[in-house]
């Protein structure tokens, strides 16, 4: 009996393992190419928020709230590709401690989504103002994450 | 009185003009790069969903299905920046009756976005024999789309 559940336990693990292969990455560069894809979308929808922000483009409510919503949907893709092992390495500039300490990756990660959740909950209330001060938090977020990650 | 009405339509059409510009890129290569970026992102996760149908990775209904629902959210992303005026010149396989032809090219999206919705909705259900078959319409939708406009 207890040869079957020590099988069965290796059943379950096996399943577990293959379970969540399809969230894999097939090959490290395959993740290093999802991320920058992802970040450059966040850029662009960042980089309109900011023409707003910096009065180079008259400001749009629904355009400021359309963006920033944008940018919230996305900023919850990019991480499993930022953890995925071995993609300190090749066409990427990011560094190997991002893998080795993932608990404060993940932090980092975590207040730029709750920043950028909150930007585009600012962003809906048409208050300029404070969808401004909630972009610079977002930049904050940003900088802080890049300013520890990047090579 | 009809002088005042004329300015203020110029004023009305001016501020919409400028209420838009937040929606356009700055330049037709971030157009072209931005909607390399949102396909390289579709095609991360119909791969992992093509596993599936496949048989190359076990079916597992909550992966098919939230690899589904991403690309069901980042499918209504790219369009604009097809029709960006220039994004067919560069480094880019768009061909020019993109932007001739308009309404050929948002019909074909239109049926993409269509056909994905309905995927992430029959993944939803765990019923695989109709995910599959909705994801080979998906693929047919990708094949209609393609083989129209890239060069």
């Amino acid at each position: 009996m207890n040869r079957i559940v020590k099988i069965a336990a290796v059943l379950v693990m096996f399943s577990m393992v293959i379970g969540v292969a399809y969230a894999q990455f097939a090959k490290p560069e395959d993740a290093i190419k999802y991320r920058k894809a992802v970040m450059s979308i966040i850029a662009q929808h960042f980089g309109r928020l900011g023409a707003m922000v910096k009065g180079k483009v008259s400001y749009d409510q629904k355009g400021f709230a359309d963006n920033a919503a944008v940018i919230e949907k996305v900023a919850v893709f990019p991480w499993e590709a930022f953890l995925t092992p071995g993609s300190d390495k090749g066409d990427t500039t990011m560094k190997s401690s991002v893998l080795e300490n993932q608990d404060d990756f993940k932090k980092l990660a975590g207040q730029f989504e709750a920043d950028v959740a909150r930007l585009s909950e600012v962003a809906k209330s048409g208050d300029f103002d404070a969808a401004k001060a909630q972009f610079g938090a977002v930049a904050q977020a940003c900088k802080a994450c890049h300013s520890k990650t990047r090579k």
